[in-house]
């Protein structure tokens, strides 16, 4: 059996980026329900995910969406962030919120507005010159609602031209990941509904192409871990957008749906080297806190993930394949899960103060009062959302 | 084999109830698009509901959402919509946009809010009792997004109080409809998921509670004629929320996403006796035009639902029957889908210009001008939306 | 928070039944594959389900299926089987395996046939008064397989009649257990496919009816244990076919695809009453060992449900109530998990031995030589499973 | 508006090759129903295959399944088919009824099993090469029931080599083509489990190894004519195994679940040049009729399949790339379902006659004897089925 301090020196370093986005307000269609203390600025927000990485140290980036984190000075920001701890991570474009974009963005049948969305990333690759951002990540609510409505193949095809005329813009060191997403906005078809879409897409764009896998946006029953693992294989995992579900695109805190899948999933990242200083896959949370606290929310969803991993690295691998080899089903499974079973939160409470951190990041910040704070002094202004 | 002149007679009468917010505008939670010409107050909302009325004949109501629909004068807006050619019908509930109801209304643990939220359907009993409505219909966002968050079994039987409360006040010609949905705004558990609950909830109530079976709020691959069929046979079948979808409650135009379904839907409710004059069911649509225009959604979602209406008519149910009585699998299916497969559009045409209703309602629509017209006035002012 | 020694004296009396054909070969359309050492006899497999009980103490009944389990003599079976140590449970009655049932058996047009069917449970209550079970529990196969096929009303008219009539037989001390099934081997409809039917059913039939809920038969993303809820709450649990599944009805391990769902359901179970001396609701695994070797399967599966036990019990639900009460999303949520993620294995072993039970029951039954007895032993004969 | 006399001349040559296991018994895990006239030899299944062909003139394939069809001589087998007047197709490896493929044959962990498995295909291509055959078609119905129970990662790789060992074995004339299915034997993990693994193994391997799609083969909700379209656009679509489904893989009739999904995968085949002589995707039934007669289940889908190609073709393309352009969502979506309400029967009934063929193949098949010749005939001996 391993043991928590044989897996310990692995959990240094571990990152997972907050996107800005999960500190202003989010709803659903039916109502967006606002907080005290909700930041009403880009640098409130940073402020707030420097707040989650100070509490945990697991959480050193934030990632920007354009244009709700748009700003005329982009190297302020960095600085700022810099000054606050933290670095700017992922830069997210949208094409989803102007009324240009109703019948499609990149693969709208109109040249102009082909052209105007293939401009839109063209700036957002200009942000990232400015931030240092490595990841361009295109999350498309591009598809329709009615059979008929839409030609599928030709928006796969202009799909094709308007990527190729974005990849080649990106710099040596940067890199385009596109997400895929089984339904909504659209409802009848979507044009990146599944990772095989996506991985066709970037593969004939080239090296620096490669997948975001949202562990939220696949059909039910859908095996996550699979596609993991086939991604790692085919060398097109680029990135994370951590949250869970438990019907649709859900963005509830990660783990909290089914802790025994996240688990899984970190077990094949482990399994396929997408873990650790040698990888370059990234983490990222994209998750709606409607209805809880936002920064505990976040602080509890890198927790989540800290733990599981844990979980994951104490997988017993050497018996695990020996019971394996020898098909003893009953055996493997139970290996497997012995590590999952296995309660890591005191010993990652010890690990955390030795390095400076509190033993309960959930508790620390509860005693903090920054929330307090917050909801005192951010009064006045218009609080961030999605728009 | 049955014929159209034949089944002909039961199409008069047929009456499908249109919801007031189909004519506002709405969307995902990414994004509403506006689209010219929509309303600014109720008033242009029944203009617009009597306006599919007037080239389909199959739309003489429209249903009222409060505080949506709210007037100082439900009289007038009564006298407005006769005018119109419409009456007013079934009165919709409220209880998810106000910030009290974040963690539920009827079922809050709180007895303060779920007073204000009894009280609220005291105001559109009141209500209805102003506009001449029968029908009460509460359709719940009430759940939790986190397992733990709630006590399932304490918001149940707080649920059974609030309802008893109102029940108790609604008139004896007066009526409370229960929708149910799988999921969504509440991400972990909904307080009426199923017609299992409603129909529980219900029972307990008393003979004037039914419930209200939306085509979209269930879960994938639900049989849901079996449902029709079982809640006409328990005699709590009150009301259907029609529209449709591929995914979630996707609110599509009803039929468009599986028009067999539908169709199996509707012969369900003719064999079960839920349609006809003898029936006390009602046929409303709730949808969402998103993408679409919203007047010819709505003609194109009425005619839907009479041209299913025809085709099941048609079935052959005597010879069905003996197909089915001598185990004659595919027999009974070809009688079956002979009638789903008969296109019934010509006859159908035929059929409105005898009663003085264009044969194409869509056609005639689009060259009346109307569109056009409350384009071009209908300037100024702030298009109606879910707010 | 709520201790181990606090919960340990509601860990006693905890029981689990086994199904009799979880010891014989089970399997999938497309194969079913054999083990050394299955059962040729009922005596067998009675004799390896004490095994299970030997090494557990948790299973002390077994259920028998009418008529793979059929004998000549019941009451030399229920003594054998009080000498092995356990004793028999409920019996199944079986109406999916002849060919008279292939268009439906209680549901069927033919009355000859539904009395046939009917009889058969007849049959299955004569066996109870032999061996003393309490609960006679009803699956049925029954269904069609396209729209069109069956006259879905009729057919739920002629179960209650069919139901009625079983339930005039049994006994003031026994019970009629109806369970429900989203589908399969029906593939359009199924004639109990929900919780909903069930309980309209049985609640037709008199206060001995109640309902079954196997854990695998629900459509994709149910909220399973609000249907636990709900029919704590309705008064009709009777009884749980314990199994999980990632897809279908996949009659895997109890608590081996969700682990933490089965924690919410026993929560619930537990919330609810339903858990204890007090309740009668009855617990029993209905699993397919395809893959796996039965006996430790089944060892493994009421291990499963006892430390899931053990850990809903630990939930701290004071704390739970003044978080929730509170509108603390996090905090109740995460005092909900506490208790899941709180890893009871060694607490239970120590709890096991201090009753004379091995620590270890998966390695005492490796270790014991059981296995490799019966392989040698058990030759020649035919293995039983299904048929 | 197209007419059917405009599209009748791409009717000719329309060709489904129907799967020599659909004479034979099929059911459920629960128990196969046998019937009067079922096949005892590969030479009555061809009969009977080719009685659908002769009164459909839609069906001049047969698909064999190995080792189901095994035979001594292929040549003979090959002359007895064409006099029969039809040819051998297809040919289906089997790697899921030996007790050595229990945990899997061209992923299995022992390189013995997997060089068996490969030796298999080896002799499925022999086949091939006495029978004219030109597609290898393999399913694999491996995978794993528990997480850990296998290595995923170690599985795909192995498979990549046995598959690449089979693939250099084919003829310059031979295809391999590669099914995917979303769960079943398998119910953790299947290893190819949607038609992005399937694409990027088959692209590892050659120009001639492409994708089956079986339409029964998907996650629930899962945009089936989008797969059509990105496959035959990145030129990997092989080849259809038709059939229908509610829930998991039902295997019903083409077309009696959701015929507009039908009409819309095909209209997707026409769209992305996949129908027509100069494409060679192979149009393939993949059906179990457990309940209907088997001859006249396999009529009515071929006609299924014909009639609702006829439909697709009769979309008024220019008419909807005109609206699609335009951003008409009602307009476009009501263009193709023009085509859908039309009723083409009368129309192909007349195209029947035309080519000497009945206007009702349903109807002149029962009343031509056939069935009741088989059933007199065919006593004694052992009934075919999947074993």
């Amino acid at each position: 059996m391993t043991t928590f301090s044989q897996i310990a020196p692995q959990l240094e370093g571990q990152a997972i980026e907050l996107p800005s986005w999960a500190f202003g307000n989010s709803g659903t269609r039916f109502k967006v329900f606002g907080t005290p203390g909700t930041p009403r600025s880009i640098e409130e927000k940073i402020a707030d995910a420097a707040t989650v990485n100070r509490f945990t140290g697991l959480a050193p980036k934030v990632a920007l969406h354009i244009p709700w984190d748009k700003t005329d000075d982009y190297a302020a920001l960095r600085a700022y962030a810099a000054e606050q701890g933290v670095a700017l991570g992922t830069v997210n474009s949208n094409t989803f919120q102007d009324d240009d974009y109703k019948f499609g963005a990149l693969t709208h049948i109109d040249k102009k507005v082909r052209q105007k969305a293939i401009d839109h990333h063209f700036e957002c690759i200009d942000v990232m010159d400015a931030t240092g951002s490595r990841d361009l990540k295109i999350w498309l609510a591009e598809g329709s609602n009615y059979p008929g409505q839409a030609d599928l193949r030709g928006r796969q095809d202009r799909l094709h031209e308007s990527l190729s005329a974005i990849y080649d813009r990106i710099g040596e060191e940067q890199r385009l990941v596109l997400e895929y997403k089984f339904f909504e906005p659209a409802f009848y078809h979507t044009d990146v509904p599944d990772w095989g879409t996506s991985y066709a897409q970037v593969s004939a764009l080239g090296e620096r192409a490669t997948v975001c896998l949202d562990t939220g946006h696949h059909a039910p029953g859908t095996n996550i871990e699979f596609i993991v693992m086939q991604l790692l294989r085919l060398g097109k995992l680029g990135s994370f957008d951590f949250n869970s579900r438990f019907y649709a695109d859900d963005d509830l805190i990660v783990g909290s749906a089914d802790p025994f899948q996240l688990f899984r999933i970190i077990f094949e990242v482990i399994r396929g080297g997408g873990y650790g200083p040698d990888s370059d896959v990234a983490f990222m949370l994209d998750q709606c806190h409607n209805v809880e606290d936002k920064i505990p929310g976040q602080i509890r969803s890198v927790l989540n993930v800290q733990e599981m991993t844990a979980r994951a690295l104490l997988v017993d691998r050497d018996a695990l394949s020996a019971a394996q080899e020898a098909g003893d089903v009953l055996g493997a499974h139970e290996i497997f899960n012995d590590a999952f079973y296995t309660d890591v939160r005191a010993d990652l409470a010890a690990w955390r103060e030795e390095r400076g951190l509190p033993a309960s990041p959930m508790k620390a910040y509860a005693a903090s009062g920054y929330q307090q704070q917050i909801e005192e002094s951010r009064v006045g202004g218009t609080q961030l959302s999605w728009t």
